[in-house]
């Protein structure tokens, strides 16, 4: 398959661009370098080995995961300094312990006393201690301790104040830039979380208390503001593939998309004005539902045409405006969706095909599950 | 793992209900039985080979796909008389002809005079014939030529007369049953699709042409007319699991719904009135948005709960109306949600987890791709 070009895969098929994953990652390696922050790249939204070696500059070291099959996928293949950013879970703590004693480094994250009553529970071996980070809602309102509560400093004190268990670090994920559209929006978001951050950890350092920081997301890490230098770590994930949603938002550009679906023409429906295609929710996800006047992605060259509705393994497109020219689109003929949200695209693949310059280089498979 | 409580398990996880997927399945049987109509059950909501088993009775044989990819897995584990119910996609006439030429029963479908012609160009070695079926659009819209269009009949002799291909059967989809709501509203749609599909059997005798007959949608077969006894075939699939869907349109009962989806309490927000839950759109699907008064899903034995809104691994309940009571919902316990759509919650999981009355009995394995 090496050397053929995209028209040979079998429909759907997400497609990978690695130049383009290669200059989103080093970019940002960039970026991070010049504000002078240690870039901790998120993996939630590829999970596979080849696009962690790229983001990470091939150090397999520094990165931070959404589940804990991804951290244990990471581990078996010689990735360590992990971050499972995520609300400790009392159901996977055994599993945590397990990781905590076989790396050199794997972090967990809480934000609820109860979660630190956990880990006293199961005390790590061989002398070694918890790295955990207090998770802080700077705004974004999904998970974390609110950072203006009197909680989030107790919670600290209490995480460093016990035997066994380290404060590393204050993690904050400024997902409301999601809201933002344009570089100002996101610029004032990122400022706020900063800030918030920032300041808590003043009022940890007024208690004797120093750790790291970290705050991110890919709009705020894509045009960080120069308070971010003041921040221990980043820790996006989207930007190496980017999305629709993301140019939307005012984080990259359409060309700097890596990734896209490729689908083919299977029905005419003069009837209904509509052309079918092979992609369905199966192969795009149902996410950015009413988002883009195109539909459920862009259908790229095509910005005359709407993916309207999709079952499984369907999609019906039509024009937004006037009568289809079937003849521009036989049956067989490939259309190329760039997709609204790139995480929710490729959690519906089970291989990505890679390519460079439209020839295939390889394929990535993805880790799964929980 | 075997024998343990579904308490054991790690979250998100789907669990399946053995005794209620035998009880569907065997229900359906009766059901096709008591018609004396040739159940032909869809793979494409579990796609595992464990549940076909139990779907075909242990036989292997006459089941109907949505992928390539189901159609080899089951072709690979012994399964013949594969009907891949999905307009010929052009990229993939290769191997289907590979399994045709491979398997007893091989069998595909079409829509259009171009897959003919693609039909033609590869002839089956070893004096085989393609085994093609029409797809006939009886109301749906989605994939299949208009029952009433001259066209319909046309293609189908056109079929009939070339060599090495048999016309096998006339195929619809009344998917249009999703827009129902009661019993009655079924028994509409499935009047229509049946009469237009007999309707036009009674076209092709005119010209001499006898083949097969076959619609299919859970509603319509949870349902059925009597008319439905004329036709040779249905071609069902969601019914083994069933899900909240199906019971909003009236196809079965929330006693009936085999799968759920077991998540974990990982937050309390009580300046927002919120849980958090350790199942997002990744454990979960967004399918179902707006449908239900309870948002995402149903939360089983809890009612006056809303799953309002979804990210990648985390979900947002809050009540219906009024304060949330924390004290019954503390952190670390299980809540089992009801999906919406079974289909597209399955295909978020790597594995199933089954279970005989709460006790785990088994894991199965689905496949994914096309």
């Amino acid at each position: 398959m090496e050397g053929e070009p995209l028209s040979a895969l079998c429909t759907p098929a997400l497609v990978v661009d690695v130049d383009k994953v290669k200059r989103n990652a080093q970019r940002m390696i960039q970026r991070c370098n010049k504000l002078g922050v240690q870039l901790r790249p998120h993996m939630k939204t590829h999970k596979t080995l080849e696009c962690a070696d790229v983001m990470t500059g091939g150090s397999r070291r520094c990165i931070v995961v959404s589940t804990l099959a991804e951290a244990c996928f990471y581990a078996d293949h010689g990735f360590d300094d992990i971050l499972y950013a995520y609300s400790l879970p009392f159901d996977k703590v055994e599993r945590c312990a397990a990781l905590s004693e076989r790396l050199d480094l794997f972090q967990v994250l809480l934000d609820h006393p109860e979660a630190l009553e956990q880990l006293k529970n199961r005390p790590l071996r061989n002398g070694r201690q918890w790295h955990v980070w207090l998770k802080l809602d700077c705004g974004n309102g999904r998970a974390g301790v609110l950072h203006s509560e009197p909680e989030a400093l107790s919670l600290a004190r209490a995480v460093s104040l016990t035997d066994g268990v380290e404060l590393t670090g204050v993690y904050a994920h400024c997902g409301n830039t999601y809201n933002c559209r344009g570089v100002e929006q996101i610029h004032a978001v990122a400022q706020e979380t900063t800030t918030f951050t920032l300041q808590f950890m003043e009022k940890l350092k007024a208690v004797g208390i120093t750790c790291k920081s970290s705050i991110g997301s890919t709009p705020s890490c894509s045009h960080p503001v120069d308070d971010m230098s003041q921040l221990s770590e980043v820790h996006p994930g989207n930007y190496v593939f980017y999305d629709t949603q993301q140019s939307v938002i005012g984080s990259c550009c359409l060309e700097d998309i890596a990734v896209r679906v490729l689908t083919r023409v299977i029905g005419h429906c003069p009837h209904r004005n509509q052309l079918l295609i092979d992609c369905g929710w199966c192969g795009l996800s149902l996410d950015g539902a009413g988002k883009l006047p195109t539909g459920y992605a862009l259908i790229e060259g095509h910005p005359d045409l709407k993916l309207v509705s999709m079952t499984q393994e369907h999609g019906r497109v039509e024009p937004i405006s006037g009568p289809l020219d079937y003849s521009k689109y036989p049956l067989g003929s490939l259309l190329t969706l760039i997709p609204y949200h790139a995480c929710a695209t490729a959690m519906m693949h089970p291989v990505y095909y890679v390519h460079s310059e439209g020839r295939l280089v390889g394929k990535w498979t993805p880790t799964r599950g929980w």
